[in-house]
């Protein structure tokens, strides 16, 4: 005898948790196809090629689970859905005409140590407007996202979205050096975890004093007031920076159409990890003094799909993992009760009756009445009931020889004791059912 | 640019293949949770070892896709369930008390050549009844199985259910060599695929003349007429064979109260390829002429989990594939017609009233009526009307300056062209909306 555990950072979901993890999934199916989003899906596995040209290099070498298969092709388990999803644009048949609005539910592996709100198996919608670079699709995707936390019952005390535009700060510092830019930007994603010494000194171990002064002065950017923080700025890029801020003043403005203005927060200091943002970037925060952190992000990335196909489609998306969003809808007390089963409980109160008894579960069935049947004779009704109810049932259906002859079923609602006798005849049975479930349902 | 395909043997699921594929497991966890069934879920990685001591020796040594973590553990994706339901069930928490209803749907990996009806990545539904050894479990695992393909459309006449049990060549032979009777079972798994010289041949390489003929007289049992081919079998073997046959007599009793009995036939040749069977084991067959195959098949494990664990217990289930589910669905033209868009197409008419596009939206969305946005102005109506109904909308919203002032909406219904106004105050307008729809769904 050998004991298993399962793979560490990984999690088994018994039927408690898989309940959860069904409520989650199924709130996300209904905002995102609320708004038109079509649900798509793909292999665990894909060449390993696809991400080292597409991920980050902390994925590619660090955390991919990687390896040779039984044909020597190079594999891995994906970490992330948005290079598949470039693929699957780049193949798609004409059926599919553009702008396309998708999303996907699917678990990811990556090799990170595990730890609080961090697993190597996790589960992530992955939602995705393809072949529009209007405003309204920045709008429609910040929307979507909002609508997903309030649909588990978040209100806007709970959550800010944060945001900014990939492009300000290249055009801010008019840096011709990607490499640099590049290392700023990964400086500037960890200001919030590092203190302001360390920050100002791993900043001066690549810019210049005039290169740090003009990163304080690009923090000061706010959407309201910036004409003053651009004088120092070349003409060309201030009009670009201009035209940015003032496109994300008009998404802010119809965002606020349905959402609270103060959740909106343009952010310069917020930098997305990935490489293939091109546009409008967001992080969504919880507001918990003991969460503070980013709940999912997203962005603009108009470049990304014209690398797998001759077609360059614009495309602006987000992803949003289970074990961040449970974390904190827990904070906020916002998970449901769990219930696993619904329906019936008929007891096995006599083998003899074994087939009248499946008659009746198929009766039942037939109408969308879930039922569970006894596998063995009770020893003891009020044992018997006592399980229905530990196992969640509402009602103990009972049948033997006296309720036979009368043509009649015994039901128990175990909440209350309360004995009901319904007609064996079948219409008169099930909306003898349904009217009592109907009382149960105005009590509960 | 470089385009990427799809690893071997797995699939793309475009919004198209999705909708069937959300299709098909909607109708499995309906009929699942009918019976009282729970959902669970598993990581996709298991350590190697899980499958080595479980599964068979073709699946771990030449299916498996097996590699070293970035840990130094020697992990598989996973090729099946039970190892790992095994696992869970031996690890579980006390508020698990049995016997379990526990059901999954998961994708898993084997290497194999892949062909028709068979790919590496494949979904499979695994549904369990644990700790129960009656012959009430026994019925109601194969009446889940059947009321799932009858819940897709199925009739009675489209599949038939073999079924035998795994002790009875056992019992037969008297066969005191394991691995000897293990061979003979595979020969017989092959008969069908097999000419019947091949067969013989096979059988004589490892067989005596004796034993053969006692094969041939095993394939002649019947339920209801086995004595005469009893007399040459031990007394003590004769004895559980007869209660074999009877318990398998009950069954079909049982089951022939909601099921046709036509449909169950007792097949002695029936022999499932995993080591751990013990008792009933049943494979469902397509009755199509041009596919008369095995859709899925189960059986009793009741020694597998004690393997695990200290307590033992005994269980029955079946694991469901999604391919050879959908070729048994497409030969009986039982696919319904794909319709993955929903509710509302919202032409863009006049960018100015964006923002009360986005009103009007928000109040759909809230009353679950799906409505997708457009992102850009049209330039010809009638060009959108056309896209819109190719992506499966009924109805297109229009608003401009005059429906305004006036407070009302134009409603398009895109299969008549007839067009409704609907004032835009909150209730007349969702009531409107809703009447429109059943008048739609009464034509449709």
């Amino acid at each position: 005898m050998k004991k298993f555990q399962p793979y560490p950072g990984t999690r088994d979901f018994y039927p408690n948790e898989m309940f959860l993890r069904n409520w989650f999934f199924e709130k996300q199916r209904e905002v995102c196809r609320n708004y038109g989003y079509e649900e798509y899906s793909a292999p665990i596995l894909e060449y390993t090629d696809l991400y080292r040209s597409k991920s980050s290099e902390e994925i590619v070498n660090e955390q991919l689970y990687t390896f040779i298969d039984r044909g020597n092709r190079e594999v891995s388990i994906r970490p992330e859905m948005t290079p598949t999803l470039a693929r699957m644009i780049a193949n798609r048949d004409q059926s599919y005409v553009p702008p396309l609005r998708w999303f996907s539910i699917a678990n990811f592996m990556r090799y990170e140590r595990p730890g609080k709100g961090r697993l190597r198996e996790f589960y992530q919608l992955n939602v995705d407007l393809i072949g529009s670079n209007t405003v309204y699709s920045d709008v429609e995707i910040l929307s979507v996202a909002m609508d997903i936390l309030k649909s588990y019952g978040a209100n806007e005390d709970q959550f800010i979205v944060r945001f900014s535009h990939r492009a300000l700060l290249d055009l801010w510092l008019g840096l011709t050096d990607k490499e640099k830019l590049r290392k700023i930007g990964r400086i500037i994603d960890k200001k919030e975890k590092i203190t302001q010494e360390e920050f100002d000194k791993e900043l001066k171990s690549i810019c210049e004093d005039k290169e740090i002064k003009a990163i304080y002065n690009f923090f000061q950017l706010r959407l309201e007031s910036y004409q003053d923080l651009l004088k120092d700025i070349e003409p060309k890029s201030r009009d670009q920076i201009s035209d940015i801020l003032n496109q994300l003043s008009q998404m802010v403005k119809y965002l606020s159409v349905n959402h609270n203005p103060k959740n909106l927060i343009f952010d310069p200091t917020i930098v997305r990890g990935f490489d293939y943002y091109t546009g409008l970037i967001f992080e969504i925060y919880d507001t918990h003094p003991e969460n503070r952190r980013a709940i999912f992000g997203g962005g603009r990335y108009d470049n990304l799909i014209g690398q797998f196909s001759k077609e360059s489609l614009p495309a602006i998306g987000f992803g949003m993992g289970d074990v961040t969003l449970e974390a904190f809808l827990k904070n906020h007390r916002l998970i449901p009760e769990i219930s696993t089963k619904q329906g019936f409980y008929f007891t096995l109160f006599d083998e003899n009756l074994y087939s009248e008894y499946l008659k009746i579960t198929h009766l039942l069935r037939k109408n969308h009445l879930p039922v569970e049947i006894s596998l063995s004779r009770p020893k003891k009704l009020g044992k018997e009931f006592e399980l229905a109810e530990k196992k969640g049932y509402q009602f103990c259906l009972i049948l033997g020889e006296d309720e036979l002859k009368k043509q009649v079923i015994k039901v128990k609602d175990l909440t209350t004791g309360k004995e009901t006798e319904l007609p064996l005849e079948e219409t008169k049975f099930i909306d003898g059912v349904y009217s009592l479930m109907q009382g149960y349902n105005k009590r509960s």
